[in-house]
């Protein structure tokens, strides 16, 4: 069994200093620095922890112990992709974030990646930079362990525009997935009408952006100039994913002489090029609904399991499990579709 | 059979001279103001006018004359709602739109209403000012064949904001329908990622901002604040909105402490007070494919059958009824939502 989102949370900025230049270390301590004042999970907010985790110790994402204890060792899992949401992107002197991406890569490497086998890592980039963040999965990628690249859901423009293209081109030139993971801090509004108020509309809302980002990266035609790239939705459900492909897929035939370049249906690309992680379930309600949901579409084929640990989407463990999920969701997605999981095996031999 | 959209096109604003006063003719004819710069149907677009239409004589919704010719009396309509969508919300002086949409509104009254008493009228309001779309709501809705408000569904803010009370409070206390109607130029991206780059991400991700709209006025509490507001989603789909719901549903579990004043799940505020028409239509492919998605959801009895003349989703004219769509979408709905529709046949007597 594969987990393709497991959380590795940085405790604080200190966490890092070994991994930061004198330079750096002086910078966060003379100005007070204390790493992004961002998260999309509120540390207290009932999603943002599972009761099964919640008085934790160690605290629940905070170490390999932890995950080992309270994830890979009960459920049985094989392998799991870490995460690390550390809000990267809402550092806005790119220098800062450059440097601040570079230590979570290498913290991750040194304390996670070193002592538990089981598990791989995501880039962290500074990815409003897409220059720079290009240079920092050069300098990483080396290391068979990282297999994907995180970028969160939100940015100030879409990732289509080719201002992103460095950042796509060096993920798919090192045979990195992409992982638009929920959340993000860009500064503008999450939605097409402004700023929302409450919480709740952030978590729901967060598929929309999902959707804008989807559009954007067919319509502008980025897996047409990357045919390489390949990209994980993670954490922003599913189930929209029919609904936006049928209109999509029907305003192209009428509008497709202003896109030339994208000479398929857009739902050959996501086919192609796109998988989703299956927590938080934005499943039907109902027994057997999510089953039927599958059936009737090829949503299965596109599926990666993931629990999302240590985030609140279901009470007992077992439950990350969604009885009606084929089993090919639990690995066999993950393994054809992350060319990096295959090349380690192989480098082990 | 009742169309609930159908649009009727100002020509430019010299149409509207004889409806504003000699102080708003002046400013236009001295300032050159030629009317809105936006609209959401660039005219050369292929989507924008169906062939069926495109060299017709009068022009497409250009005239009663028009509309008649071209859909009432071909299709057997028997009531058509007219939404204008002459982008009064792209008018950043407050006064300025507030008097065109004025003008717009006499407009609709004498020029189509007084001449074919099948139609009924959209008020046309200045959205961005919600104290004077009151009173502009006001100021018409003495007029029973005004049965609803139109106003884009792209906004500067979240319409469940409270800025907009004003707005909703008077719809709700005339008993006139909200429309929020697809496009809209308020100024910021319709995205929650930036601006796009292509008009069929534009038509695309409209979807998405009906998601951020219905999302905000269920989660401020604006339907429980207007319990007798009803809001019908015009031209922005509608298969998207089951998986909106299960989210929504399951995260307000976790959330709703946040958010005390919404007490009921939030697909029960979309079955009391949300209605969505019909064309476009972002069906799945296939035969019966939209028959069984119907079955399989509660759709059916949200939809309100539309037209969406003279915009291309159809190339044969009987095509606009689609054969999976239950009866009752095609009248008994909308007659049971709009509150004057049945108002104004018992005025009638």
């Amino acid at each position: 069994m594969i987990d393709c989102d497991v959380h590795a949370d940085v405790s604080g900025v200190q966490a890092l200093f070994p991994y930061l230049s004198p330079h750096w270390v002086e910078y966060c301590r003379q100005s007070a620095f204390r790493g992004p004042a961002d998260t999309a999970y509120p540390p207290h907010a009932p999603t943002s922890v599972s009761p099964l985790w919640r008085d934790a110790n160690p605290p629940a994402a905070s170490s390999v112990q932890a995950v080992r204890d309270q994830l890979l060792d009960p459920l049985r899992v094989d392998l799991a992709v870490l995460t690390c949401t550390y809000a990267v992107d809402s550092i806005h002197n790119p220098d800062t974030a450059a440097a601040i991406a570079a230590a979570v890569n290498d913290w991750q490497r040194v304390e996670w990646l070193d002592r538990e086998p089981r598990l791989r890592g995501s880039v962290v980039v500074p990815s409003p930079q897409p220059e720079m963040a290009a240079a920092e999965i050069d300098r990483v990628a080396g290391d068979p362990r990282f297999v994907q690249v995180v970028v969160p859901v939100r940015s100030a423009m879409p990732y289509g525009n080719r201002h992103f293209h460095p950042l796509f081109e060096a993920a798919a030139r090192h045979g990195l997935v992409v992982a638009m993971h929920f959340g993000g801090a860009p500064g503008n509004p999450p939605t097409g009408a402004g700023w929302p108020s409450y919480y709740l509309e952030d978590v729901v809302g967060m598929a929309q952006v999902f959707q804008t980002q989807l559009l954007s990266l067919i319509v502008e035609g980025t897996f047409d100039r990357f045919p390489d790239l390949r990209l994980a939705c993670v954490e922003g459900g599913f189930t929209w994913v029919p609904s936006l492909l049928w209109r999509l897929d029907k305003e192209w035939k009428g509008l497709r002489r202003d896109v030339p370049w994208v000479r398929r249906p857009p739902s050959d690309y996501i086919r192609d090029h796109v998988r989703f992680t299956t927590q938080p379930l934005d499943a039907p309600p109902g027994a057997g609904a999510l089953g039927r949901l599958l059936e009737d579409t090829d949503l299965a084929e596109l599926l990666l399991f993931a629990t999302d640990y240590p985030h609140w989407h279901f009470d007992a463990l077992q439950d990350a499990i969604p009885s009606e999920l084929p089993a090919a969701c639990l690995d066999a997605n993950a393994r054809a579709f992350y060319p990096r999981l295959e090349a380690l095996k192989e480098a082990a031999r």
